[in-house]
């Protein structure tokens, strides 16, 4: 099984599929194709969320501002997973939490010019009536999601999470760029912490662990007192609450509306939880 | 094959995939992840008229605006489909439609605490430097899509239609909601109709049968005429029209633009159709 | 393996999805349901430049503002690829490609009357309380992706590239439109082109071949100077740059920000590529 993940929209992810299936005849399954763009913190947020529900698999990630730079491309072995991807962090949380207590984590440095290359079909080996032939299609350097991370995730699916030393283009290496999501401070009755995302329904997705809300009926949010909620529908529709959520974390969220909205917070954004005086919790 | 539809967006139905996949090995079919949120009605009406294309299968079905609270969790028999979701009305227009004439209705209410539980990899045993456990990954109050929904679909997949009794978590139960789509007036030559949903292309789709249009060349809706065309390119480019949709119902469009906007009419609008004086049909 | 291609947005490719999967087992892969509405020569672009790195497949491509009228609808065998889809020039620029050196380029028109009809599950043979039946659903006027296009599709893939003589209900025929996507004119060291499309980053992709910009450090576009880079990262983050894209033509983009936007250019505008005077390449 192979997941994709991208910043891509379409239609790009399908020339990676088209690749892979060239390849390999793994099960596919999209993880989401919509990650902000460029945002390598927020996807290895939502990767480190989603990812470890799945079974053992390849996971092929493409968040890659600095496509065609020097930064490497790397394969990592994360306990029975395999991930594929630039080395800008965005494979480094989910990682850590794949390899789990007794795995293995170890890392590889993609050798691209070891890589079968890939070659699209095409009509115009002679050059045509304007003297001109179809442009080359060498391996580029703006979409390596199609030149070399499928290649390379294929490959690796097909040799299975044991038998990477098996492959000449891959060298053992440690990883030039990790990436570490902020961890919220707790203190006393006192949380700081961060936004880490917005989902799509607009809840607000800090770093807090959910504990800092047992017991607790209500809770002041940088300043503001708001109820604390096992669900969304503890308040009414449109009323603001803050509850944990699927994820583990406290979230700042609106029944059935936007948090983001309500409390004017983005990612990045800072994030007090504070008793309120007199909830006893 | 497990059909997947919800108001998610990304990338909380890769969650689900992954715990499906987790447990069985069925073909994976996306249907839809962006119906309008937490709009029930709406996602009733498309359910009903795309999931009676498909073979028997089973349909995951999330959009749940009362996720975590006493409103049950239903696998719900129809005929040889099974539908999988809240028991909030959004299954039961698609599943008298798959139970047929000579079809079974039957609903069981899942007990979620009979189910296998729900474990993401997790890779912190033990407490991290700041004295911070990941945050504990019980059954979310908020995300029955994943914990709840998908393993309960997953094994009523493996099973089979004639085989639910065998599972002990499901108790045989009436539904606490229906939901009946709206049904219009026909007086005479007159129909008095309803907006059930906006397509992304800007169609209405009402819930008037199409034969209200049968040997019409115009036809007043809600008091104006409009031409009555069979293909969108019976009028202009930019002009109105009203057709059968591909559904069997009266479409207010725009051949090549929006009839929504053109029109001015949402869904629940009330949509009057008439004859034109002199039009004999 | 079949792979979808619409500007259908959701849910009308899993109504196509139900009705291909009953009838083949095939692979299902979705290339785009978001291209541009009605805009066939977009659609045509991204398909040629995404299709050629799949595996043989039959390529289902439903981009049909003229559905429900005498437009044909065809399949076109080209080399070990099929495609499937309207009479409207969408297919043919792929078809050409995937035809190759060697391989054949032939085309078939779709005899509607002799593929086994489409129909729904559906739960009403008798009226219901109002006097009303279901909406007969006969084959639609205006959605022949699910009546028409799909059942073909499921066909043409079981029996295969070699054998689509034995189906009855084609008939070899020459095709009413062909498309050509425009050609730049290369004229000594000027290129005078058109954008062909603006991708979900806004980089601008014109088909003006990417030779244009071999050894040169800037070149001007539209009158202005702009730095030539392999790579985006070329420029600092928000700066303009031209490239040569994943498909081999000149791209003008912004590093980490929209080409469209910064350039001021969209579909089918103008582009002229010049030396700056002083750049000897």
């Amino acid at each position: 099984m192979i997941t994709l993940s991208s910043d891509f929209g379409t239609p790009y992810p399908a020339a990676m599929k088209g690749v892979l299936l060239q390849r390999t005849d793994a099960r596919l399954v999209d993880v989401a194709h919509d990650f902000p763009r460029q945002d390598v913190r927020t996807a290895a947020f939502w990767l480190r969320e989603v990812l470890p529900y799945f079974p053992p698999a390849t996971h092929l990630v493409v968040v890659d501002p600095g496509v065609g730079t020097d930064r490497d491309a790397i394969v990592v072995r994360a306990g029975d997973h395999m991930l594929v991807g630039p080395d800008n962090g965005v494979l480094l949380p989910t990682a850590r939490r794949l390899a789990g207590d007794a795995g293995r984590l170890e890392s590889y440095q993609i050798d691209e010019d070891g890589l079968d290359p890939v070659e699209p079909t095409t009509d115009q080996p002679e050059p045509n009536s304007h003297g001109q032939q179809h442009p080359p299609q060498d391996r580029s350097k703006t979409f390596h999601g199609r030149d070399v991370f499928s290649p390379a995730a294929a490959t690796v699916h097909d040799v299975g999470v044991t038998n990477l030393e098996s492959l000449a283009w891959l060298e053992p290496t440690t990883v030039d760029v990790d990436l570490e999501l902020p961890i919220a401070i707790l203190e006393d009755e006192r949380a700081v912490g961060e936004v880490l995302a917005v989902d799509g329904f607009g809840n607000v997705i800090t770093n807090v662990p959910g504990s800092a809300l047992e017991g607790r009926e209500q809770v002041r949010a940088n300043g503001k007192p708001v109820p604390v909620g096992e669900t969304f529908a503890a308040v009414p529709v449109g009323e603001r609450l803050t509850t944990v959520g699927s994820h583990g974390y406290v979230e700042l969220d609106v029944n059935q509306g936007r948090g983001d909205d309500a409390f004017g917070l983005e990612p990045g954004d800072r994030i007090v939880l504070e008793p309120v005086p007199g909830d006893d919790g």
